[in-house]
């Protein structure tokens, strides 16, 4: 079985200015491909960093993948460092430079020295068609290895993965398969789902494995399967999958790459409702997960955000008596938040969220992190008030991800 | 200078399941303490993964955090590990075991077989406490460097970092210091901002340097130095700062942690003026970037998210003929949906956005990607038209920033 190392360059990576979304990406595409992940390393753009990186790479595995450091800016060393470690000239590199011309050219702009002198490159590269952007990526063989070298910048490097590296590797290396499968799950612990499975996970066999991944209100249970035979391991996976499954009952939401969305998403659409949401703490976090489904105007309308107590009752037509009475952050207020939202935009469902999202705001009664969550239509509505901590983002996250829950169940039990 | 390397362990974050953003806390609050990150590497959760990881790591550091594989379940392996690998035998830890039968008692659920596994510690383990859930934190202290083994979770890590780990580092670490000054640009790509501050940067001693950290539509000018003289090297990173900024002028919306929404929000409140938000393609990503900002109830009050034709209509009352000649995405929408949503919301300030988002949808006119921006008070509104790419997610995102950007400098005309 074929091994990749993942080498990310940038002091941002490692000051974390930057959150390393790439090499998740990477590591996703490689691994469907059934290449294995053995490594991923995020080293320093200083010479001695990078090469000490790459002999760790090559010591590790047979494709190196790398990214950054390739830009048009005084920061962007590593095509030096690589062509210096495996004592390689640079060469200026002609098609690269006319493709740069012409696609300035076409923006109406002139291109600077730093672009002429991005085109020189080491001289056994072979070059990586990047249609995103200026520098394109190399590929070295050296060692009976592949060392393959993109921009750091996300959509340049997936351009090249999806054109020149992933088809390369499809081609050239075969391997060993590894199946995942993964169960997608809302509302309860990791330890308490664990216990709940455990009978099932103790008769598996030694090739497959389970890992839980929480995350604010959501775990998934990825399992792994290794083996020769792709079509027997989706089978045993499948098995136990369906076990698992049986046992947890309505927390299973989805599965693989499936998410609450694309899930409310295709409920929606098969029961033909439209769905809104108002919502306070949230700012309109769900609306926007909501949307991240491509095709969402099929079944979602629109939302309101009612920040403010004025808005909560001009707009939602919310009763100033129970804000009053029940205050902002209540069971009564969010009721009526959803018939005020069905009436306004006219939709079959809808969901609405308000609570203390901190690091203010908190009283005894309803510290930082108390969440009122109530979904409806005309006809009735269901209700959860959930605690959680004391952190506004992961207050804000935690509420958005239990209230999708919530209108996934409504709407399943439509 | 001490060195730190951060480990993370988890098949997750090779396979790109989970984004890892605790490397990157982790790394901006070491860099804080003037301790240098010298490496991140994610490990495999197998034994050969996590040694190897580990005696690479003592081989770079003086201190190694070590993140994951410490939950309750069966796929946590990393404290039998280390205590394997560095001779140390498992002990039952005793006022772990009774932190969490208290901890249950006071959620009224009951403890499972598996909490009780997750008590055993390597006798050598400096227990540090987490509050935020039940596995502990554990130091150990082998050759001379200081090895510190946390859970993955988030919350549960930064918990443990933030009582346990850091006020360690601070209090037996002392430092050469690193100075970090970021100037934050939006509306300008990479290289036309580099060659703007080319002369600038070509002066630069050599203990000074700058990284370009571009994302869809932004980019992070960071500059950083190093040396003994903490003051010095603030007032050098200061001076070059300001010869920057006199350049790029309007380009630049903030510095260091300052994000669009908090400069945003500093703005409003200053001027005394309420915003809101009128989303389309965005589906509420502005406003839920509005209220990542804790106090956004002072001037932010409230969005309506119209995705839908008929809203557009019915709530911000755009002209149906203006949807009919000219299409949802067009200046005259945008223009009108602002007009709607002062009306609508009562603020002072509105911003819309209306975009093809992505896959589908795109016309030649409007190819995927196209985006119409509108921002404005009840006398005055000015609008751009951008052209993102064509991954939905990037597009929306894209939109976002650049309608933040647009907001930003209206509010600063006003």
């Amino acid at each position: 079985m074929h091994k990749a190392v993942i080498l990310t360059i940038g002091d941002e990576l490692l000051i974390g200015q930057t959150i390393d979304t790439n090499s998740a990406w990477m590591g996703s595409e490689l691994n469907k491909l059934g290449v294995h992940i053995e490594e991923k390393i995020a080293i320093q753009d200083t010479k001695e960093g990078i090469v000490s990186g790459i002999d760790r790479a090559m010591s590790k595995g047979d494709i190196i993948l790398i990214t950054g450091g390739l830009g048009p800016t005084k920061d962007d060393i590593t095509k030096e460092v690589i062509a210096d470690h495996f004592g390689m000239d640079m060469i200026f590199n002609k098609p690269t430079w006319e493709r740069i011309e012409a696609l300035f050219a076409r923006w109406g702009r002139s291109t600077t020295p730093a672009h002429r002198d991005q085109c020189y490159m080491p001289d056994q590269a072979k070059i990586l068609e990047n249609k995103m952007g200026t520098a394109p990526g190399m590929l070295f063989e050296v060692d009976g290895k592949v060392l393959i070298s993109m921009p750091g910048v996300p959509y340049e490097m997936k351009y090249i993965m999806e054109h020149s590296v992933l088809p390369m590797i499809k081609e050239n290396f075969t391997n060993q398969s590894i199946i995942h499968h993964t169960i997608l799950t809302a509302g309860e612990g990791e330890s308490r789902i664990a216990a709940q499975i455990d009978d099932i996970v103790n008769q598996f066999p030694k090739h497959i494995s389970i890992a839980y991944l929480p995350n604010l209100g959501t775990v998934k249970l990825r399992l792994t399967a290794k083996g020769s035979n792709e079509e027997e391991l989706r089978n045993e996976v499948k098995k136990y999958g369906i076990q698992i499954e049986n046992i947890l009952g309505d927390l299973v939401y989805g599965h693989d790459n499936e998410s609450l969305a694309s899930v409310i998403g295709k409920i929606a659409l098969e029961k033909k409702l439209k769905i809104g949401t108002a919502e306070s703490c949230t700012g309109g976090l769900v609306a926007s997960k909501l949307v991240t489904v491509s095709g969402a105007s099929a079944y979602f309308e629109g939302s309101i955000v009612t920040y403010s107590y004025r808005l909560k009752e001009t707009i939602l037509n919310v009763n100033p008596q129970t804000l009053i009475t029940y205050g902002a952050v209540s069971e009564e207020t969010v009721i009526e938040m959803v018939t005020g939202t069905i009436n306004h935009l006219g939709v079959d469902v809808a969901v609405a969220i308000s609570g203390i999202a901190g690091p203010g705001g908190g009283t005894e009664d309803k510290p930082v992190g108390t969440v009122w969550i109530a979904c409806g239509n005309k006809t009735k509505t269901v209700t959860l008030r959930i605690q959680a901590g004391k952190d506004r983002q992961k207050n804000i996250e935690y509420a958005s991800n239990y209230a999708m829950n919530v209108l996934r169940k409504f709407l399943q039990a439509q």
